[in-house]
């Protein structure tokens, strides 16, 4: 998070106050791709998706998008058919400003859910967002994003490849998978390479996996959530082959990227006082080792443990035990908090000492390390402990 | 909750301080059934149960119990093998101190997990025990199995049918499917009627599942959950077939006996402030109901929205749309805060206002009703909300 910012040649970023929630801060954004790039996105596989999400998707299909346009404050989800109508209306209102076609430009809200979007405020500030378009943009446009975000989430790489380096820029807001109303993670990535679409949604598919899909605040899936990857090929370098130097580089600085703005999302979950890493190992299969991640880093009663530094593992235990794994046996299951061993032979470490538990959990980030003796698979998340004030933020939020 | 306490016939109860872990109360609890009663019994799902779970299953195989032994404070789980000897040789005490089969001893413990538990306190108050045995013994025996329970769970039934009559008394601990480090929801229901085994087990499932199989406070299912149906035939009534007037009298009181103390666990939850319905309709299965109203149930910004009566309805309709239900369209979907409806057509009901929505969930008790609009199945869940009160309590359970 503290990398130096560069810039995107090719790519031009601007915010703007539309006044859609906020007051007195930019909530609109824009971004504009030089027209020989290419883009890349994944989106939140809830059921109900937003507008926005709808819309965007639709757009991909049919063009290559110019200018992808952000608002924070709204979701302009559960909306229904007006949400729909004023999702295309923003495209089509920045369309005629900015003078493309609709079809070229993809829209992404967060915010509140169920209010009616503001389309008319948007388009009051859309003269004001074009003229505020710079390569240098993107700490303004981050800011912007935000919502119950407390820092500004931008990661910077940039590779040498031989003589020519591949830069790599994204941005993020959180506050997690999941936030109040708000309900929304958004990242939008960017690089100078020039690479081809197929190519590149491939890459972004492959960074996603252990970074935004690896992460959970409070395991509710958004109906927002979306990740761009857009490549500018400003850079100069032409990327063909995902098994050249230049395309394991760039696939590796892009996974970066995504693992450092997942991990600042994680740091800054609502309440959030720790980082906590969950890994599963010997497992039958991946699927069961993320099953067990996931139980543990949802479980509410593990958590209030880690906010309190209590290395309560009879809570992490019965996690393992009820996240519906076939056949089970208690005795091959071993655990660590970082490389403190607290459970073997189904039950406490004999070695173990409640101090050298409750000295790993003190610390703002640690491991917690699961190995089920059932076979080689593994899965690993990132997750957050929970606090009062997560209770006290998501339970005070709209009043 | 506040049925006149009816004791049965056939079945003494008594309670003694061993000093497990409470100081200054009863904390060891003992039933002792008539020779010719039946017992029936389900268990907890969690893979890695506690000892007395592994033992009371082994002895259930052999033999019909005499004794039940209970000890709370001390939850006899993650114990390993020094656990599985503990939980015998209780039994064996016990045994050797009535006068009965080890095998016709079940135990249960109810606590904090992975702590050894003192079989020797326990054989020392087993004298004690044996003589508080009493028929009118089980407000003590409900008292002394508490542990972050805040009231004693005692609910009895009297039913007639024809001239005779068949009571159904049960006792619970919660404070829900899952507490602090005690992780244990323990239940036991008695009647004076006499049922073969065969048929009191379907009268027992029958029972669980609307009941403590459809409550939940945090998801976190715990090592040690059991329920046990005892029929002593102390009362004279015979009952051999589940469709005969009095089987089903005795099946419909079992389950309302069940019910109430499944809501009294509910509304007795860590730091819980109100009692939530959740009944999920017109789904195309049962497991597709169950998992929607689970997965309500559990989201963490559900539950903090109506700790603050905060009618936030997108947060409902987006737990609806993540949890895994295939092709499931947006507008079949339709939401109602008791009879506010607050959903329809993919977003807010028109008609809905936030007053009508906040009155509702003013109250200390609702329910939240779902309907999918793709089939005729339904599931019904009670749940509470998640308030401050409840990472307190978690957090500082050890210290």
């Amino acid at each position: 998070m503290n990398s130096t910012f560069l810039p995107i040649r090719g790519l031009r970023l601007g915010g703007a106050a539309a006044g859609i929630r906020y007051r007195n801060r930019n909530d609109l954004v824009a971004l504009e791709l030089a027209p020989e790039a290419t883009c890349a996105a994944v989106f939140t596989r809830n059921a109900f998706c937003a507008a926005p999400v709808v819309v965007a998707r639709e757009h991909l299909q049919d063009s290559a998008p110019r200018y992808l346009l952000i608002n924070s404050g709204n979701a302009n989800a559960g909306t229904g058919d007006a949400g729909l109508a004023a999702a295309r209306a923003s495209c089509r209102l920045l369309a005629e400003a900015a003078g493309c076609r609709p079809e070229e430009v993809l829209p992404f809200s967060t915010g509140v859910i169920g209010e009616p979007l503001p389309v008319e405020r948007i388009g009051a500030a859309l003269s004001a967002l074009l003229a505020d378009l710079a390569e240098d943009g993107w700490p303004r446009a981050a800011d912007a994003i935000m919502t119950t975000d407390t820092v500004r989430k931008l990661v910077c790489r940039e590779t040498a490849v031989g003589d020519a380096t591949i830069r790599v820029t994204g941005m993020a807001k959180g506050a997690g998978m999941i936030c109040p109303d708000m309900a929304t993670m958004l990242a939008f990535v960017a690089t100078d390479a020039a690479v081809p679409q197929a190519l590149l949604q491939r890459c972004l598919q492959q960074a996603v996996a252990p970074s935004f899909n690896a992460i959970t605040i409070d395991g509710d899936t958004s109906t927002n959530d979306a990740c761009v990857l857009i490549a500018t090929g400003g850079g100069g370098l032409r990327i063909d082959e995902e098994r050249s130097a230049a395309g394991r580089a760039l696939f590796d600085a892009v996974r970066e990227v995504c693992l450092d703005l997942a991990q600042a999302i994680v740091e800054d979950g609502e309440g959030a006082t720790k980082r906590v890493e969950i890994v599963v190992e010997e497992a039958r299969d991946r699927a069961e080792a993320r099953a067990v991640a996931y139980t543990i880093a949802h479980s509410p009663l593990v958590k209030t443990a880690l906010y309190a530094s209590d290395p309560n593992w009879g809570r992490i235990l019965a996690a393992v035990g009820r996240a519906g794994i076939a056949e089970l046996g208690i005795r091959g299951v071993r655990i660590w908090l970082d490389e403190v061993r607290i459970v073997c032979d189904g039950g406490r470490d004999p070695d173990y000492t409640e101090a050298a538990g409750r000295a790993v959990l003190a610390q703002p980030a640690f491991t917690i390390r699961v190995a089920l003796g059932r076979g080689e698979a593994r899965a690993r998340v990132l997750t957050c402990d929970l606090s009062v004030d997560y209770v006290k933020i998501n339970a005070d939020y709209r009043t």
